[in-house]
């Protein structure tokens, strides 16, 4: 006999066992469901694409983080870290074949070589949705109606949906003569959560002079209602332009679905201070924070993009999109106590009490599942205290009893796991009616 | 401008656009629910593992089809081949965490440097399910019963679900006389498909002798009925014996839920030529092929096994499982007809017919997806023959019209993008309520 093989996995990785899985399954169910009633479609890629492609021509000094290597066919090769690359390249290729707008949302697993010590690991979901193919207002509109739709759906507390828009802001700091340091102003704005607005004035003055970094502050600074904000970006940017009209149509619209006011599940605020990072974004930007966990960061966000896919194509693909941060959400979801803590999906245990009654308990089972329960067989006669531990370890509401006596009288006995009392039905099909009932079936 | 890259995937590798990847979701999702009426319980393990635990310690020269590699910390790493090894291992590092029977199911993506020339991919999914933990006949029968759940959820035509046993085959081999020889035998049973029973008989006649030989012929020949083939078996085997009687017990339980005999809808047949393979299995084993295409081979096979997780811990961890061949079925449902074609999941489009009404198509679009509608929005004004050409590629079965007209009435109009006829609504309650009912909500 060989050594024992110690099992392990690697640093940075994890195993999701049954709890953690069926958590993340029915997190990644309702997302579908959401994503689908907003007629967004899935695709998938491969999880190992050509380097070049991943990391562009320059990827020569690869990323420390990326899983990068030899194929046996000699090809350079990486494992995804992200799902918006293979999805830009995606686009390229396969853009004569779809319609255009195109809606695709995909969430699959992307590895990065992280910093383990942070907490972070190195396999883990990403969950994109983007709208392709046009430059309208009405998918930025969607976007952040999907936001909403799917926290709400999520049944994750309230949460607050930040929008700005990149161009508004660029217009600002024209309007102030600063354009030609934009980039810095930006990068400072970025900060503002880190290290507060008093430091944010400080290290401004330093670039465009302290007259003009109060004018930031002041145009950073949210007013009472998202109107309010609105005219005062307007009136610092030089007046209405087809960026404030935008962001205007895109709050009429979260009104009129229902986002924004009363019955909303969360709310929308036009907050100036968003910027999302300093290359990518050319119009709308988002981030969403939950109100009961804001200390997690935004487990939403995105924003609207001029070139897709131009790495890999010289047709003009414009779109607007966001990522859902499945881990936090998830992390989330467990803080506020609102995961199932489901360790299984089994309704019924049918208990093993006669070592000749298989077959009579498989055609138990069937006529239960076929009546909408989950059902399974503890598959071997042990003693009963046994096969009840079972049932409360993996969860089990209901436990049916079916030995000698119920089969010479032709009954069934049910046990509430909970309540631990036995209750007799005259026949199978009243079983199968108390437990529908139950159920809501 | 930097050169464009060329946009490709890796030969082996393929994209799944919308269409196929609706279509791989919804045959996910409906095994998944049968999985879970079963008591299954989903797990997820890492793509990435050290190189030893998929391979073993004699894992140096690798097998050429394992992508296999030094991470950036310099660990000798590989991508999983298959969901069986990495279960092993989740098995033996976490069974104390779990309760046993341990049923689980795993449905994710594995990679092999196949040869692509038969038409093989090099990344693919593989769905395993596994009881772990019993010797019972019970978790036998329901790897069998689910077998036929699943495939008749599936919708895919009439199967054969063959089932053998290897203990009672080794009984007959040593009654036999040709216990030394029993390897070579099985390795032969095991081409009767390949080169059929006479070539069979002749290779055979060379290891063990003429008679013997027609024997073994005999055996593995299939009888009118399952107990006529059973009796056979018994009787070449020296006797009835706990092998034959597990098979007895398999097929009563499928008899008691339905799953042989009228109503069923699929066959059960004892099949003594079926081994699958010489190494793994201990015990029942099955294969099954849908009848009307037997020529793609098994879509759903496994068995019996003594020792799950040997080479990682002493624990003896007996089960039985399958795995379903999700691309074979995935070929099957299309060459059957049985696909659903479907190029989107959106049951209504609004038309963008007015510049301005962008917030009022968004209250539309969410009236209509509370009423469970998948609904979007053409997100900008172009030319109906546009919209409506949008609406046919995707296969969008409604479009909603409102404009002027429709806004200053009060009404909305629907066209059926099939019969190309509108239909106005008084209000936009009545137009929800003719879509709810086709739908049959």
């Amino acid at each position: 006999m060989p050594d024992i093989i110690e099992p392990r996995v690697l640093k940075g990785f994890r195993d999701y066992l049954p709890e953690a899985e069926i958590e993340r399954q029915a997190l990644i169910d309702t997302l579908a469901r959401v994503f689908r009633s907003f007629g967004f479609v899935p695709i998938d890629t491969p999880v190992l694409e050509y380097a070049e492609i991943l990391l562009g021509k320059g990827g020569g000094e690869t990323d420390k983080q990326v899983y990068r290597f030899k194929d046996n066919g000699d090809r350079d090769v990486a494992m995804r870290f992200d799902l918006t690359v293979p999805f830009a390249r995606f686009m390229a290729e396969h853009v004569d074949e779809l319609y255009l707008p195109f809606r695709r949302y995909h969430m699959a697993k992307v590895w990065r070589g992280e910093n383990t010590q942070r907490g972070r690991y190195r396999e883990f979901m990403q969950c994109d949705f983007d709208i392709v193919g046009t430059d309208a207002a009405a998918a930025d509109a969607d976007i952040v109606l999907l936001i909403h739709d799917a926290l709400a759906a999520l049944d994750i507390g309230s949460f607050t949906l930040r929008i700005n828009h990149r161009t508004l802001f660029n217009r600002f700091i024209a309007n102030l003569g600063a354009q030609d340091k934009a980039p810095a102003v930006l990068r400072l704005v970025d900060k503002l959560d880190k290290i507060g607005p008093a430091e944010v004035e400080k290290l401004l003055g330093e670039e465009i002079g302290a007259s003009a970094a109060a004018k930031v502050l002041e145009y950073i600074r949210p007013e009472a209602d998202f109107e309010a904000t609105l005219k005062k970006l307007e009136s610092l940017a030089g007046g209405p332009g087809p960026d404030s009209q935008r962001l205007r149509e895109i709050w009429d619209s979260a009104r009129s679905a229902g986002a924004v006011g009363p019955g909303a599940s969360g709310q929308l605020v036009l907050d100036p201070s968003i910027t999302r990072g300093l290359d990518y974004y050319t119009g709308v930007v988002f981030e969403t924070r939950l109100d009961a966990m804001p200390e997690i960061g935004s487990v939403c966000g995105g924003g609207r993009y001029d070139e897709l896919a131009s790495l890999y194509t010289k047709k003009r693909l414009p779109g607007v999109g966001a990522a859902i941060g499945l881990d936090r959400l998830l992390t989330a979801l467990e803080s506020l106590g609102r995961t199932k803590g489901r360790s299984g999906y089994t309704e019924v245990l049918i208990l093993a009490l006669e070592e000749s009654f298989g077959p009579r308990y498989q055609g138990l089972a069937s006529a239960l599942r076929k009546a909408g329960l989950a059902t399974e067989i503890f598959p071997e006669k042990k003693k009963l205290a046994q096969q009840f531990a079972y049932a409360e370890k993996k969860g089990i509401p209901y436990a049916l009893i079916c030995g000698q006596d119920e089969a010479q009288k032709g009954t069934v006995t049910l046990r509430s796991m909970e309540s631990r009392e036995n209750r007799e039905f005259a026949s199978m099909a009243e079983a199968v009616a108390f437990l529908g009932g139950k159920k809501g079936l």
